[in-house]
Parts: structure tokens; C-alpha cells; sequence
């Protein structure tokens, strides 16, 4: 299962073309001529996914029912561990005036250089009864893990997104997340004390207060060898979180096909993560998420090459370039194998899966549509 | 929101085109070409919907779980004001033989003018504990609503749906319905007595006995300041149950757009309501619906001079004027905005928007779609 984050677009107004309409994709068109095509929505009909429940949609979850913490997927993109009931926390450096009202919930967007020996400061504060790492993403972004006996995370976020007013307290929505939310309190006040001298980043926000989600194991589920070949933290996270084995590899594609290719013999199904086009698509960059469209296109010889039985080529959502972010627009999706109807139209793109046999089905049925082409699955009812 | 009434159809044996396709439509055309397109399934595949759950699924109503019963929605085709408590019976005026048996369930079909009368008499019926009014509707029908305390409307009906057989006595489902029940069969009673000598339209029969539901309120789900314009009673009234605020209009289109015009700056969702389509494919009038869409078609450019942000066209179900009758065809779908992807084809009839990119989706699904057009909703998960 190939995913290419961010696959679908939208047309730019002059050409009327989507991305990939407008990328020159042989390979990819040369298979959609023999696959099956369609396309998926991610979650409901409207709704923009986030990448948590994009992917957990493909690998089948019901994104509604399987919920992944803003906290524990920040984590995860960092490649933090984590264990069954530790805490994570997404945090934000913010900016307070002197009566501790907020003026920037981001801190004036503090580059990655001058909040590193911030959070550094941040990670010596000291908790009755609960350790905690705090840990640097990127600009004003930090994660918070707090370890301990006896913690939930059933607890409000300190963030009140807006300014004027000051930080929110912290506070458990369940007995049992009482020592969680006062550990939350603690630590934003120690945090507090302890940037109080400077004029800006002297707070934190804490949100996305979340733990492990209790999973049905993958391939298990599924009867799979399952692995992840993955550049991205977040997406090795999320298929180690699903229990899918995570193999190492490097950070562009071709190291992926790489590690794919070394790993093949040992697995019957492989997530493969491609990630450029969704970046190109969040910078607003169409030309970019082309290019890497047409990069994703010229290393499809080589993974077929490889030889699966069945390929899916799905998306976790669609990236249209003119919105510069995620949307709700369906997905394309393409699955090729012996036993595909190769009805497709002659090209890879929003409108040709639009008119494909798969028509529109949601995501989480993917995986089940995958199995039908490899043969997995028995027959329903005498 | 733009609610064309039955529009979607078949095509006609000779042409084998249908009203849309036959239809010169160039402003929605054009429309179309900008829009993204689909097609709704507005209960479940296969089923042909009444006018009410075919517009409380486009409202984001399950019309499987929010049931509007018959006689509530013959009350609100007729402006009859109904308060939570009432009880409306959607009623005939039938003909019994001497010995009470069925001999025509509608009266030979009794014309208005000859029933009005009799409607008028049915009203002076008094019973014990109970208020009643009759209303006439047109020909052998009228409206019943019982108010009093205690009533419940889990009522069975008093239509056997068969001749030779005497009409069936109500009876209570559940003891809260026991005086309704009580009160049903004594206004049938009551009715007998009154028409006894007259040798048509001398019994009544009762059905759809139903009482208000209750329902989210629209506004408030959809955080919209919402209204209705619609020429036709039985539409304003199903606005007026789900929280919409229904301006005063006239009865026709024009007059609709007016009242558009008028409170544009005041809300910001608008359910308008395009009747004479249905009208005419009920009637089985292929040329008279291929007109009424044409008129349509003309006061596009006026109401796209309104300026919608978005612009949904959709039909509570299709009237095929080939079948006389609502039928269980998905019904065409176009939506316009500047987020749209203008996918479509080259025109707005059921075969092109069956190869848009909204695919094929349940009604309750539309105004999901339609606030994420209008940028309303947040993305989901992160």
C-alpha cells in the first residue's frame, strides 16, 4: 500500500488543471489503464482530515472510533517513546504581559534556534511524583511526556485560543486524571516562574493532553506480516501504534525502495509512505507538488519491479496546493493485481477515479478491497 | 441552498433523453462546468422518498430516525398551526354500503367543491375532553388535529387499504395513546352518524396519525442564521419544525428571489424552494417539466447576482415525468463555490453529474459538503 500523502488536488483557476492532470505521470497513467480506480473519503463526506485519522482510516480504523491524541501523534513525529500510560502534551511557547494575559499564543512564531535552550530549561523542572521530558519540535512547538503511576488523560487544555485572557487552568474531567491535571498545573506554573524574566515566549500552553489508544493489532486483524517503510517519525509512529513492524530506513523515497526491497521476502504487506507531494501541497507550491508527483511517477518501474501481488496507490487526504492545507475533497485511489478490472480511464487523476468501477467508498473499506485483489479473503455465507 | 423540487427524471423512449438533458439550460450549464457535481441518494438505494424525508435529508436529517408522520405533513401543507401535544390525522372521505363495508376508499375521487361542505359539517363534531378542527385539504382529503392533554399518537389507522371490508377501529400501541385512540374512534363514530344519509362520501377514513417530532434544531447545529423561502405551505412548515426562520413570500420564483434579495444581509444560509418542477413531472407533463427547468435555468443569472458564497443545487428526490410519480433515481447534485473543483461536465443532467467527483452520496451528507464549500468546518483530528 503506497500512500502518497496528500495525493488529491484541485485545479489552479488559469489551466483548470488539477496537480496531477497537470503532472506528466506515464507510469502512474499506464497502471490506472489496468487497475481499478475510484475514489475514497477519508472520514465523513465534508470533513478535512488530519493525518492521524487519514492514515488510520486506510489501515481500517474507523477514524470516529479510534481517536489518536494531538499529544501522542506530536510524540510520535519526534520519534519519542512512549508506553502505555504516560502522558503526551503538545506545547506551545506563548507570550504574557505582565498581568499574565495572553498577547501571542505562539510567541511571535520563536525560531527553532532560540526556543531549543528554552524547552532545554523547560525539560529541568521537577514534579512531585511524576517524571517528565520535555522535548523540542520545531519554532514555538515543544512535547511534554509525564510518566508516573496513576495518570489519565482525561484533562482540559490550558490553551483558552484567544488572546487578552490568560492561560487556562488545567482540569480532570475524571477522578482518576485528578493527579494528571494537577501535574499539567504544576508544571505551567513552574514554567512560568521559571521564563518570567523575558519579554516574550515567558508562558506555555499544553493541549492535546492524550495517551496510547487501545488498538486491535493489525496484523493480527488481518493475518499480515504487515511492516512500515516510512522516512517520516509520525508515520512509523502511527504504524508501530497500529503494530505494524517498523523497518528502518532513509529519508528520501529511493532509500525506501531500498528497504522495501531488502525487506520484501520477509512480509506480506507493506505500508509504503511518500510524503513530498503533501508538503509541496501545504506550502501552497503547485509547481512543487508536480514535480513531486512526477518524481513519485518515475520511481513506479522500479517498485513494481519489486514485484507485490497487489499494489494499492492510495491517499491519506487531498492537498489541493490552492488551499495550502489539507482538505475534504475524496481521495484517489488505484489497485492493481491479476484479478484487476482494468476499466480505469487513461489517467491518474481526481476526474478519471471519479468514473472508476470502485466508485466513491469510504477509506476504512481500503484494506478490505486490498485483501479481495490478493486472494486473502473467504467467501461470506453458504 | 437551492431545492429544485423532483429534479432529476428519465429519459423519454422516443428521444431517449431526459426533462434535464432535453431542457436548453445554458446558464446552469455553465454552472456546472465550475462546479463540482454528483449525485444523491436521498433515503437509502432503491427507495423513493415523500417530500418530507426527500428535504429532511438534504437538512442533514436521517429521515430513517426523524420521521415526519402524514399527518403532521399534510397539516403543514396547509398552514393548520400545530403545537407539541397536537395529534393531525391526514383524512378521506370514503363510501360505505349499507352494511358499513368499503365500497370506494376515496369517493369516487369527490371533488373540493363538493366535499367542502362536508368538511364543514365534520367540524362541528364535539367530543368529550378533546378539541378538534377539521380542515379540507382538495377533493376526498382533509386534516383532523385532536388538542387536549394526554394525547400520544401511537395510534393504528383506520384504513383496512382493501374493499368489501368495513373500516378498522383505532386502537392504542401503548397506554399514553389510549385516549387518542378513544377520541379517533369517536370522531369516526360520530362522522358515520353525521353522513349516514348520503350514499358517497358517507364515512371517513383516518391515517398517518402523528404528533410534532422532535428535532435538532438547524440554526443551532449548524451555527447558521438560517431561513426559508418557499412559495408552498408544506415546505415553510418543514423549515419551521427543524428551526429555520421562514420569511414571507410570494408564490412565485420571482417573488422567492425578492424575498432573497431583501434578507440576504440578514442570514447566511438560505433554504429556496423551486416547486413547479415536481408539479409538473407528477403530472406526467414531459414538456411542461422540460419548460418549468428552463424557467428556472433563466433566473439563474439573478440569483447568482445575489451573491452566494455557495451555492448548492440539489432535489429532495427525482419525478420522472415518464413514471407521473417521485421515483428512487438518484437525484443530480451541483455545488459552487471559489473552493470548488470545477470537475463537471459540460452540463448539469443525471449522466454527467453520475461522473462528478462528489460520487454518489447520501442527502444527509449534503450540507456537510456544503460548510466545508463555505470554509465552516474545522479539520478533523491531527
Amino acid at each position: 500500500m503506497l500512500v502518497v500523502d496528500g495525493l488529491g488536488g484541485a485545479p489552479r483557476p488559469d489551466t483548470g488543471k488539477s496537480e496531477l492532470e497537470t503532472a506528466c505521470l506515464p507510469n502512474l497513467d499506464r497502471l490506472a489503464k489496468v487497475s481499478t480506480c475510484g475514489l475514497t473519503t477519508p472520514v465523513v463526506t465534508g470533513v478535512t482530515p488530519g493525518s492521524g485519522p487519514g492514515h488510520m482510516a486506510l489501515f481500517g480504523y474507523d477514524p470516529l472510533k479510534y481517536h489518536i491524541g494531538r499529544g501522542v501523534l506530536e510524540a510520535l513525529g519526534i520519534d519519542v517513546p512512549l508506553d502505555k500510560g504516560n502522558i503526551a502534551l503538545r506545547g506551545n511557547l506563548c507570550t504574557v504581559d505582565s498581568e499574565g494575559l495572553l498577547i501571542d499564543r505562539r510567541a511571535g512564531r520563536i525560531s527553532t534556534a532560540e526556543s531549543q535552550p528554552l524547552v532545554k530549561r523547560l525539560n529541568e523542572i521537577e514534579l512531585p511524583e511524576v517524571a517528565l521530558s520535555v522535548y523540542p519540535v520545531q519554532d514555538y512547538r515543544f512535547v511534554l511526556v509525564l510518566r508516573g503511576d496513576g495518570l489519565q488523560s482525561d484533562v482540559t487544555e490550558t490553551d483558552p485560543q484567544d488572546i487578552g485572557v490568560p492561560p487556562l487552568k488545567a482540569s480532570a474531567l475524571a477522578h482518576a486524571a485528578l493527579k494528571t491535571a494537577e501535574a499539567v498545573n504544576a508544571f505551567a506554573d513552574a514554567a512560568r516562574d521559571m521564563l518570567r524574566h523575558r519579554d516574550t515566549a515567558n508562558m506555555v500552553l499544553l493541549r492535546g493532553i492524550s495517551e496510547l489508544p487501545s488498538l486491535p493489532d493489525f496484523s493480527n486483524t488481518y493475518k499480515l506480516q504487515s511492516a512500515c517503510v516510512a522516512a517520516y517519525p509520525m508515520y512509523r509512529g502511527l504504524a508501530n501504534l497500529v503494530g505494524m513492524q517498523v523497518l528502518p530506513t532513509g529519508a528520501t523515497f529511493d532509500q525506501e525502495l531500498d528497504t522495501l526491497e531488502d525487506g520484501f521476502s520477509e512480509h506480506d504487506f507493506f505500508f509504503l509512505h511518500y510524503k513530498p507531494a503533501d508538503t509541496a501541497g501545504e506550502d501552497g507550491d503547485f509547481e512543487a507538488k508536480v514535480a513531486r508527483l512526477e518524481e513519485l511517477d518515475a520511481a513506479i518501474p522500479r517498485l513494481m519491479d519489486i514485484g507485490p501481488d497487489v499494489l494499492v496507490v492510495a491517499g491519506d487526504h487531498s492537498t489541493p496546493a490552492v488551499m495550502s492545507s489539507h482538505s475534504w475533497h475524496p481521495v484517489p485511489l488505484m489497485i492493481h493485481s491479476e484479478l484487476t478490472i482494468g476499466e480505469g480511464g487513461t489517467e491518474f487523476t481526481e476526474r478519471q477515479c471519479a468514473t472508476g468501477s470502485i466508485g466513491r467508498i469510504t477509506a476504512t473499506s481500503v484494506m478490505m478491497l486490498a485483501l479481495a485483489h490478493a486472494g486473502k479473503l473467504s467467501k461470506f455465507g453458504p
